[in-house]
């Protein structure tokens, strides 16, 4: 099940086409993943820290389907997609929330991504995840495709269960 | 061919992993692909101002080789690989310059990566480039597949022709 | 009195020292700026497309007490502390909130700062601010005046009805 | 003597005012004080791995004269204003070069400002910079003032000597 963290676009975001400049969904994503383990007790600084655990991107796409503008209510929703022994794989989507300058019923689907990470020490050599935080992320994840074997998954099926905090 | 563009890693683009923060590889895209149309005797500015043409991204993606860190000499290849009615890619090496810190005999590379863009106007409806740039854009595509064709292409073969600037 | 908005720190917003890299401090002032005038029920984004309404930067200082770091979270207090016809100078604390790695009993102040703007229509032309929002400002500028000649204000006196949200 | 160094406005650099963003002239400035250090034989890199010592900004100020655009060319002007045993203060001018699309005859102002920094080591002790280091930036403010006594300073006064490299 996607973990949903909301932020709202900052000035510092936009760009001169009166738009968020592209690579910021990129900082978005990176704000969605760190909360899926946040929402399984975990912490990115922890494993980073205490069990000197880094993941490096190796891969980042996205997808642009709506343009986000200044002070819009942005919506990250974000879950482990793939768990493998040394590679973790992030898949996102972004929303706009309606709002007062916004009056859509449900959400709007702004962008879609994927981000793989390579699990590795600070020596950037290969290792595996801490055996509670493979655990926890593979429960999301069995948890994640039961669900979305029964539907389509997201706001866009208006699904009110599965609507924004 | 590729148009090669060189900058050096800003302290403001590490994070605290001590590499360049991942997003930031985006921005670097945006500099080559700016810097295609400006060799051709163009610029993005006039192509938003004088022909209400703008160039919004619809994907991006990035595989990220190895990390580039502070002060690094980076070096930017972009170019056009696509050019269809209302769509525009291109296409982007990023290079590491060998340097007293990296006395590496060729540059490294540190990641490849695309962006698909639509061709619009400011009101985000389809159009076409004018044709001056469309041209310019469509010859030096000619001209990178007559080189590809013969050979790999890039630094990696250590043809001095090919090196930066 | 002071508006507080809470963030996050963010991967992005660290550098290789391991803190946040300084110039972020502005675009925290920035965010803490619009919620003083969305708690008066305004919105900047409002000012700038229905009124012509910008209010570039002339001046930004600020100074660094203590380093924020990855996933700390950061308070933003800001308030309005001169009015004048064309001109407009907000003030701001940045605190990190006690939280289970920085386990103390009260907020730290991390940064101090100030920014002058100017009132100004998207031409750069001098105006006043529209009236509802210039009696807005000085309404709560005349309550933190009155609240200041009482006490120090901010959360160092460790008065509970000045704590974040 | 000022050092200067160029760079051109990317546009990610821009926001939705369509000129740069006020937080980007900090990093502006940390580009110009590192290459301070670089015409000096030295490199901020090293100061940090090879002699345990970094420069935390303490305070940061700068006021904005004239706004930058997308794709403006940028003089960094750089200099050591103040050096105390474990205070070190920078000066800095922002210039925007004359372009095709700024026909002026000499640079215009941008921005003016100054970061003061702590000299100390990577558990944040106070020490004094290496003597190579402080005896170059010495050097270097001895000639700028003897430079300063005699004549205003900068592009402003048109001095040919003075201009961008």
């Amino acid at each position: 099940m996607p973990v949903t963290t909301e932020v709202r676009v900052r000035y510092a975001e936009t760009d001169q086409m009166g738009v968020v400049y592209y690579a910021n969904y990129l900082v978005w994503f990176e704000i969605g993943r760190v909360e899926v383990l946040r929402t399984l007790g975990l912490t990115y600084g922890q494993l980073e820290k205490e069990h000197d655990c880094i993941l490096p991107v190796v891969e980042a796409n996205c997808r642009y389907r709506s343009p986000a503008r200044y002070d819009d209510r942005i919506l990250i929703e974000a879950w482990p997609a793939v768990l493998r022994s040394f590679v973790i794989k992030f898949a996102y989507r972004i929303w706009r929330k309606p709002s007062d300058s916004h009056p859509d019923s449900v959400p709007t689907l702004l962008a879609e991504g994927e981000t793989v990470h390579v699990i590795c020490d600070s020596q950037m050599k290969k290792k595996t995840l801490p055996p509670h935080y493979a655990d926890a992320l593979r429960t999301i994840m069995a948890i994640e495709k039961s669900v979305s074997s029964g539907k389509a998954g997201g706001f866009l099926i208006g699904d009110p269960s599965m609507g924004p905090g």
